[in-house]
């Protein structure tokens, strides 16, 4: 079993970079406080004997050797970046629980057959660049490096001068390296496991997703002198949009989601009707089918909404992954391990994207996950027990030396 | 009659400054590009012979001395901030157009009886600090010095520290003065003069306002992993909400309007519901019963909306005016005035708010109007002819001669 006081020490540290306003974290990607978390990290996995390389992505890749050195290794990842006003586990658990995994092996002086490579994606929540998954979403080759590069936050800054400003533009091609396997530890985010009191999830699927970003043009106009009908009211346009979004969604249940995060009005003056609006709906269920077909019902349905008012609507996709179905061989060993170790478990669909839907592109992958209080995430109240996180990263290790072989 | 190219070349001189981003102006109140207007403005106002004074809004003050300095000065005003994608007329035509009445009546060697005073009143388009016209409704008593001290801007900074940093927190008490009489010229930002092809508006009446400032409080949480059943989702009650604005304003019609400007979402990320929307609903009408009325049913229909959905409401009446009824001794003398010119007129109720709303409630008020092209204003493309913004001056003259008695 792993050291269960190491690894929240370890978790409360990292939780003092780049503090939120309500006892979370902001560390959002390629800002500072990600260069100052990155750099502690750094500091833990040199601790441990591990050799670092960094790819054009800035994704962290950290190597245990194995006994034979010309094996695959095993991969085990996940993010250090939050949301602007995120939790202090999702990602840093599975990154911290892999450090841990690798401490406890170290400590046991536990040798592998293949080398285990700890790894630190870069922009895995996509809050201030969409989308999300950049880094690992290029390792698997469906975004192009300068496609990333190029991708802007709200102020107008790339992605490319950003990872270059705070200094982790590696050497290492995007996508070079070979994956024997890849695990990702990970909090759950909703609320199954904690309502079930099950402490540990096997995760068999991801649910796919579409983000689309609507451009709403209206006619800035004053909000006293301008008549009803001389009207082109872009936020009324979007408002009826927000209202078919969850129609659409509520007809797609149970198991489909539907919302908007982000809105931006300009010219955002109380007595100027707003000339543009730009949001971003975000769609996902199991079914990459029915994901389509939601899709389309709604960039359809949005242009007729627009039409009716004058208001012009652009849609441009900005995210997506497609459904994905874990390897059962590997899913099959979280669940033996978690059998093993005497704690109790369910399968469980993953309703958040994460670095092993790309990951699961490119070599057999599989996640574990634990229960969250409340089913709360991308909140600062997000919360966890000591022994959840312990739970997970026992299972995460027993089964990555299942994989590695002893 | 006025010099109509020079009224011109003042107009165009000021929208250097503070240049928007689609040919307008981007010249918000206690902003250093405010300052930058300011100087000029009274440099012009030097030149011109008239004597400074400035009251704890910042508010300027420049008379031309009367014959008779016991008698109480006729009053000229409006305002030289813009919204932040403004045009270049709105409040700045009166401004400069009552400059031009004094050089006319300076070049003519025209004496009066009561003193003229020009007025550039601070902060009347309330865009960055909420609500509009704020230094005329200190003036008029209807809000405290304090109050306005203390409103604050989207970035948290207060008028008062953003009145006093660039320099024109002035030594008058506010509303200390006294008038004979206030006029104000503005173009009409709205279609009616243009439709009807009439050069000049006879303000007879103002409409009134209310800006509602909606706080909703959802749970934020991730797009992804929370189910739809247990979503407190405040973007979608906001939806709502608009949608209802927008029914109650179409049923009081053919005299109100209602829509909404100003949104925040917090914290805007993509794949997080929003835990927090503002945003603001501004509704006028000139029948003040039906003004209270309309603002009493959208108060109680957006409660039940939210309780509905479990967000939490709370709303700031963040700005109002009473509709306004003109003095009809001083819209009887700009008629007369646009009657001797030979201009064409008409009646017609102002349907944005002005400074002369709060002045009306002290002094002898009233107010002229010229057209814009196709009605637009607080938007950059807001256009006028040089012939309508000289036929204004003009009346302006005109009837401020008959008041202030040549
Ligand atoms: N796990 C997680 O929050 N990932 C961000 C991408 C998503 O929105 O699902
Ligand atoms: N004239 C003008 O745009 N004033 C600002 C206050 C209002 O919104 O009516």
């Amino acid at each position: 079993r792993i050291d269960s006081a190491r690894l929240w020490d370890s978790l409360m540290q990292m939780a003092q970079i780049g503090p939120g306003i309500a006892g979370g974290n902001n560390r959002q990607t390629v800002t500072d406080a990600d260069a100052e978390g990155r750099a502690l990290f750094k500091r833990w996995c040199d601790a441990a004997g591990l050799a670092m390389g960094v790819d054009k992505m800035g994704t962290m890749f950290m190597r245990r050797e194995g006994t034979d050195p010309e094996a695959l290794p095993v991969y085990i990842g996940s993010h250090l970046d939050t949301q602007p006003t995120g939790g202090k586990y999702d990602g840093v658990l599975g990154v911290l629980g892999g450090l841990e995994v690798i401490r406890t092996m170290n400590d046991l002086g536990i040798k592998t057959k293949h080398p285990i490579v700890l790894t630190n994606w870069t922009n895995e929540e996509g809050a201030r660049f969409a989308p999300a998954m950049l880094a690992s979403g290029v390792f698997a080759g469906v975004h192009t490096l300068d496609y990333a590069y190029g991708r802007k936050d709200l102020e107008g800054k790339t992605f490319g001068e950003e990872l270059a400003r705070i200094g982790w533009v590696g050497d290492e091609e995007v996508g070079a390296r070979k994956m024997h396997a890849y695990f990702e530890y990970h909090i759950e985010q909703g609320p199954i496991l904690e309502a079930e009191e099950k402490t540990i999830g096997v995760v068999t699927h991801c649910q796919g997703l579409w983000w689309l970003e609507f451009t709403l043009t209206g006619k800035e106009a004053h909000t006293g002198s301008t008549p009803m009908a001389m009207r082109v009211n872009a936020g009324l346009a979007m408002s009826r949009i927000f209202e078919m979004v969850q129609e659409v969604t509520m007809a797609a249940q149970p198991d489909a989601v539907g919302g908007v995060g982000q809105v931006t009005f300009a010219p955002n003056s109380r007595n100027v009707l707003p000339g543009k609006v730009v949001f971003t709906v975000d769609i996902r269920t199991v079914d990459q089918q029915k994901l389509d077909g939601m899709r389309d019902t709604i960039e359809a349905r949005a242009a007729d909404i627009c039409a009716e008012l004058g208001v012009g609507c652009a849609v441009e996709r900005v995210g997506h992954f497609a459904p994905v179905t874990f390897t059962p061989e590997l899913v099959g060993r979280v669940r033996a391990a978690a059998e093993k170790l005497g704690y109790t478990h369910r399968n469980i669909v993953s309703g958040a994207g994460h670095d092993a839907c790309w990951a699961a592109k490119v070599a057999p992958t599989t996640m574990i996950m634990c229960p969250c209080v409340d089913g709360l995430s991308h909140n600062e109240a997000e919360d966890i027990s000591p022994e959840w996180a312990a739970a997970g990263t026992d299972v995460l290790l027993h089964a990555v030396l299942e994989t590695a072989e002893v």
